[in-house]
Parts: structure tokens; C-alpha cells; sequence
């Protein structure tokens, strides 16, 4: 209940505001609503005429203890107490709009898939070991009827083996990864956050780069032109200049080092972009733009070399205009026992944690496959938190 | 590749097997796909004109080394020996249909949801505590950030929080249970499965239940009508008779420990019913049944009780017939702070876990709500283990 005049009462309903017109109610009524806290619940039972809501009965279900947290409308400040307490904050308005955001995008591009012919398989929660993990983050990992697994942090090789059995195949992934805290105050790593994960064995390069682009492309427009009400006027501007109709713009990975450069971001040869030099080359274009074909020593070891090209991958990422950086990476992946053996212990890892994958390859169960994986939403813990990805680009 | 004679080669393309009628082809390529193992990855490149398909190239990708193990299509007996290596069976076709159905049925429930205005919310991995754990399981615990949280096992408490502030929500839920070896040996509790779990602050006990009917019923028959393919013809004309339009029979909890003690089943009055007991409950009806308000003091503290029948709460599960058991079950939930804060010292649970939680019902924060969840399929780790709930009903 927010405030409760002769003939109107304004009610407080979470994510409305509700005014009700009232025709007949006692003035005890009235004292009654006036005198409850902010936040109090209230169930009113009557009738609507022509005239207005005529009230039969109000009964006061809860009133509230700490009246001054049950109206909050602002956030707090400091990142730190918000990511502690935000439970107490998720009826914040633009925060709600987010959260339909996501729950329309996570629809949308599923059934897309969907009409793609892939398969959506269960979210694994924890497995055997499935990727090295990246950029300095860690792993969660939990003892089990004596053995020991990983909170999933990347569906990579369950991808491959799926995409071989099915042949096309997604997870809505929720992978959780124990980010350094430096990286969890650029609100662009977090610790959980939902990818779309997709992988084929029935397509290639070629296939995947086009299908992500109608998806990311698709999905915007659908947005746009069905739930505008989402999104603040300036950012439906934006998003109609910059999206444009794929294809978008490729760069080989040595082409973006050139212009990284250029624009004064010393990269090295060999190494991955970093955040920065990534988000100064998304400002630089007005629509989004693949960067191609890494190098094999700068990425994970599950990627395929290209048979072209020793010391290159078959690898694509996208990254979003705006200088909002990679939204989307993908490739086509090592399938082969002994060279995926190989590139193991190239990049220095210990091939025993990935024995059930290599006793796969080696009885030539992994086809070759290719996928991609699209970050949705990264979020903090319980739901709500930092908002980035996909819906961060949109809705930001 | 399966085989190769003249004129015919049969092709293992993991779940569907493809015979390629040829037209052309010289000895020498015969020979080639003959003298390869089981399993081995060929890339036939050609056309097909009236005759038949034209060969123009055989490449072979992969030969495996284990060939033993590439074309298996039986389970191990043993379910140790299977949930060890159960990514080896993947490809079992029995196996392929079942994840078939649980694509659809979740896709199919996700669906009915979002045309009631349900929202869906990101899946939680890592939470706050929102349930005391149930019949034995144990939660698994990571630290982050100097605190400690709980692989998620429930959502309850999340959803009591955002159907408070946005009416009605779902999750797919994918809870992490360490149950006791010989629940897992049961096949009836495992340690990953997906949950559909709906809350909802605009609708009471009646409308929950009508609508977990509707959609059990709904969700069944498309299957039926659409998708009878992936069923064992017995099992297809068993759901026809089994599942009959709602509504469904109601038993209070007091009828059915009666029942169960007339065939055999000695249930104490204010306990849970037993496996064995729902089960032999389930098998009695020829239809889904209904157990309606349970002892407060059986079940989690964050129910409701029923404040016209004081020792019994507003709840209600769903048994499946054919001696399946329980498939669903909600309630509606306790949101007052004091109420609350007793039940919690009554169950014996430490309330400063759920402090969180409190402190959004000391604010009024929190509605009344009602909801209930339904197992969608549980699952040993990694993807595929053991398969129960509403798709092991369907396809068993």
C-alpha cells in the first residue's frame, strides 16, 4: 500500500503501480490502509461497477517489519554490497525489465535451434573434466562416491560426444567458474552464467559462422520489434543502427592484431586479445565482426589445426559493437586420438584428467564437429547480479 | 562402416544405419572399406543420378583402436560398471530415444508455462541455503570469495522471492542431491535431475493443482500424437489407457495412509509414505492420484499450514499410475517472519543459515505463494546415467 485518499487508493504491487478508483469505502477503511507500513500486504475483495471498485473486505496478510527496505526503488552504490545483498534489490525496476529480457532472449534462440534441427540436452551440473579454464579463473570441484568432479565450467567435450551420437545438439549451460576477483569487477567474467552451447557434426566453418549470425541478428530484431517496451529510447536507437543484416565483417586474427595495434594496443603475436584491446576494436566497427583463425598456442587444445595453415585454428568469435567485445566463440574441434594427445601435452596439461575423453577418441566414437557458444547472461549468485552477455548488450 | 559388398555399402552413422546403393565404384574401394575396423569415420564424397550414387572419393578420416567398443549396442549389466563408463553407451539407440523425449517434454512444458505467463529464470548452480535437504541426500559446498555456498538443491526459497516480485516464474531446474548409494540403487533418486519448478504469487492451491494436471495430461498426449516413434508399441497404448483427461482423484494424506495400511504398508501416522508404500499406492490406481495436506510436522518447514485444520499443511503431490509414484509435488509456502522463524526452531534446522531468506520476510518482501515441481528427468553425472521421472514414465 502506498497511499490511500478519499476515493482512490494506490496500491504497491510489486512490479505495477495499481490506482484503484473507489466508490463506496468507510472511512475506517481508509485509516485502516493510511495507518499500514510501506510494503504491507493487503488483500482487498469486492466488485468493479460502472462507478468504480466497490470494497467488500480488507484483511492485512503482513505488515512489514523494516518498512524502509520493503519500497527500495534505488540501487545501492558499492558493487560489493549489492553483489552480498542483492536479494533485497531485485524489485529494482530496470533490473526486472533485464530479467524478461533474458527469459524472451533464452526462448527466442532456442527455438530457433530448435527449428535447426538441434537437440537440447540436459545443463550438466558436474562432470569429469572438460576444459583447462581460462584466463586465470578456477574450478569448483566436489568429492562424490569417492571420486572427484568438476562443477561444470565448459561443456566442450560432452559437446563432441553428443554432436557424434546426434549430430546436432545444444545446452542451455550454466557454467560456474571461480574468476579472480579482478576480473569479477570488469563485469565481464562472472561466476555463474548461462551459454547457449551448440555443436554439429553435420556442418562446418562455413555453416556455423552463418547460423550465428541470423541467431544474433534475429534474436536483436525480435527484441526490438516485439518487446521495445524492454528498452530505453536511446538504446533502441543504437541497436537498430548497429545490428545491420549479416554478414558481418571478418578479420583473420593477424589482421586484428595489425589494427589493435594501429590504434595503439600492443598485442603479441601468439597471444589472445586482451579485454581491452578487444573492446577498442568493437568500438572502432559499427556492426558486429568475427575475428578468425587464432593461433593453435593461443587457445584451448580441443580446437582443430587447419590443415592449410600449420599454427592456425578453425576458430571464430564474434564481438558486438559499441565497444561491448566478444559476445560468441566457437570452432571445430580435435577429434583424432593421437594428435588431440599431443596438443594435451603442448600446452602443458596432464592427459590422465581427460582419460574418459581420450578413451572416446581413441576408439573413434568423436566425429569431427564444429560449434559455438553464445553467452546469454553472466550473473552472480542466486540469479541476480552483474548483468552482461547478450542482455547486457541489449538491455544494458 | 558396417559392411561392403558389391554394389551395397552399409554405413553405421551412429543412431541410424544408411545403406548406399552404388552404382560405380572400383574393387579397389571395396576392398579399402572391407579391410577397415568397426566404427571407423569415412568421408564418401559423390553423386547420386537414377541409378544409384556415384563414387567419386573415399577418405578415411579415423580408424579406431578399439574397434570392440565403437559399435556396442548393449548396456552392461552392471549399473556400477555402466555409470562409470556410461559415455561409452551413448549411442545405444534405446538411450537416443530417451533423450529424444526428454528434449521434447521439456520443450513441450516450457512452452505451456510461457502461454500461462510464467517467466523463466537462469537456472542456479551455487546459492545461498533454501532447503534442509531431503530424506538423506547431502549437499556438496564450495567456498567463493571467503564465503561458503551450496551447490543448488532446491530453489525454493528463490522462487518464493521472485514469484513475490514478478507473479508467476519457473526454472529448469538442475539440482545437485548427494544421496545415500542405496537411494541411488533405487534408480528413484539421483544426483543430477531436471526439475520444472514454477511459483506463482497469483494463484492459490486449486489453480496449481489444475494446472500441473493439465500439463501432465497435455505433455503425455503429444508425445502420444506426435512423437509416438520414440515409444515400445506396449508402452504407447499403456499411456492411452493410464493417462486420462484431468481432473485427476484426491486423497488427503490421512485416506492414503489408510489405503496403504489396508494393502500392507504400515505407515505412521505424521511420517512421510515410503517408496514402497507410493508406489504400491500408484500401482492400486489406473490413474495419476492426488496426496493432498500432509502433516506439518512430515514435511519442509517452508509450507504452509493450513490455518483451518491446524497440524496439516496447503500441499499436494502427484502419484503416477502403474506403481511409478511421485512425480510432482508443491505447496504453498509459509511467508510470515515469526511463523517462519518457529517452524525452522520447530524442524530442528539452524536459522542462521537462512538468514538471507528471513531478513526478506522480516521486510514483508516476501508474498504468499504456491508451486510445485516436476521431475523432468534424473540423471547419473556427465549427461546420462540412470533415467526416471516424467520422461522414464513415458519411456521407460
Amino acid at each position: 500500500v502506498k497511499s490511500a485518499e478519499s476515493h482512490r487508493i494506490t496500491l504497491w504491487d510489486t512490479t505495477t503501480k495499481l490506482t484503484l478508483p473507489v466508490k463506496y469505502a468507510t472511512l475506517s477503511i481508509y485509516e485502516l490502509l493510511r495507518g499500514l507500513p510501506c510494503g504491507s500486504l493487503v488483500e482487498i475483495t469486492g466488485y468493479w461497477d460502472n462507478y468504480g471498485f466497490y470494497i467488500e473486505k480488507v484483511e492485512v496478510l503482513h505488515r512489514p517489519v523494516l518498512e524502509d527496505l520493503a519500497c527500495i526503488d534505488e540501487l545501492p552504490r558499492d558493487p560489493v554490497e549489492f553483489t552480498r545483498r542483492y536479494y533485497l534489490y531485485v524489485r529494482n525496476s530496470s533490473y526486472a525489465k533485464v530479467v524478461k529480457t533474458y527469459s524472451l532472449v533464452l526462448q527466442f534462440i532456442r527455438s530457433l535451434l530448435v527449428k535447426n534441427e538441434y537437440l537440447e540436452l540436459p545443463t550438466v551440473i558436474i562432470g569429469h573434466t572438460s576444459d583447462p579454464g581460462l584466463r586465470g579463473a578456477s574450478k569448483a570441484v566436489i568429492e562424490l562416491y569417492g571420486g572427484l568432479y568438476e562443477v561444470q565450467s565448459s561443456v566442450i567435450m560432452y559437446k563432441q560426444l553428443y554432436a557424434s551420437v546426434f549430430g546436432r545438439i545444444f545446452y542451455t549451460a550454466r557454467n560456474l567458474r571461480i574468476e579472480p576477483p579482478e576480473n569479477v569487477k570488469t563485469g565481464r567474467h562472472l561466476v555463474e552464467f548461462t551459454q547457449v552451447d551448440i555443436e554439429s557434426a553435420e556442418d562446418r566453418e562455413e555453416d556455423l559462422i552463418r547460423l550465428a549470425e541470423i541467431i544474433i541478428y534475429k534474436t536483436i530484431k525480435y527484441i526490438l520489434s516485439k518487446h521495445s517496451n524492454l528498452l530505453d529510447n536511446s538504446r533502441i536507437s543504437t541497436l537498430d543502427r548497429q545490428v545491420t543484416k549479416p554478414p558481418y565483417p571478418r578479420l583473420t586474427y593477424e589482421e586484428a592484431i595489425q589494427e589493435a595495434r594501429r590504434i595503439g594496443y600492443n598485442v603479441k603475436f601468439g597471444e589472445e586479445l586482451s579485454f581491452e584491446a578487444e573492446k577498442a576494436l568493437a568500438q572502432k566497427y559499427e556492426t558486429p565482426i568475427w575475428i578468425l583463425h587464432f593461433p593453435t598456442r593461443a587457445r584451448g587444445f580441443y580446437y582443430i589445426e587447419d590443415h592449410k595453415r600449420s599454427g592456425f585454428n578453425v576458430d571464430y568469435n564474434l564481438l558486438l559493437p559499441g565497444g561491448y567485445g566478444e559476445v560468441l566463440d566457437g570452432g571445430c574441434r580435435e577429434y583424432r586420438y593421437e594428435k588431440l594427445l599431443d596438443k594435451i601435452k603442448q600446452h602443458g596439461e596432464d592427459s590422465s584428467k581427460y582419460s574418459w575423453f581420450l578413451e572416446l577418441t581413441r576408439a573413434g566414437l568423436i566425429r569431427p564437429t564444429c560449434g559455438w557458444a553464445v553467452s546469454v547472461i553472466k550473473v552472480g549468485w542466486g540469479c541476480l547480479g552483474f548483468i552482461w552477455a547478450v542482455v547486457g548488450f541489449i538491455n544494458p
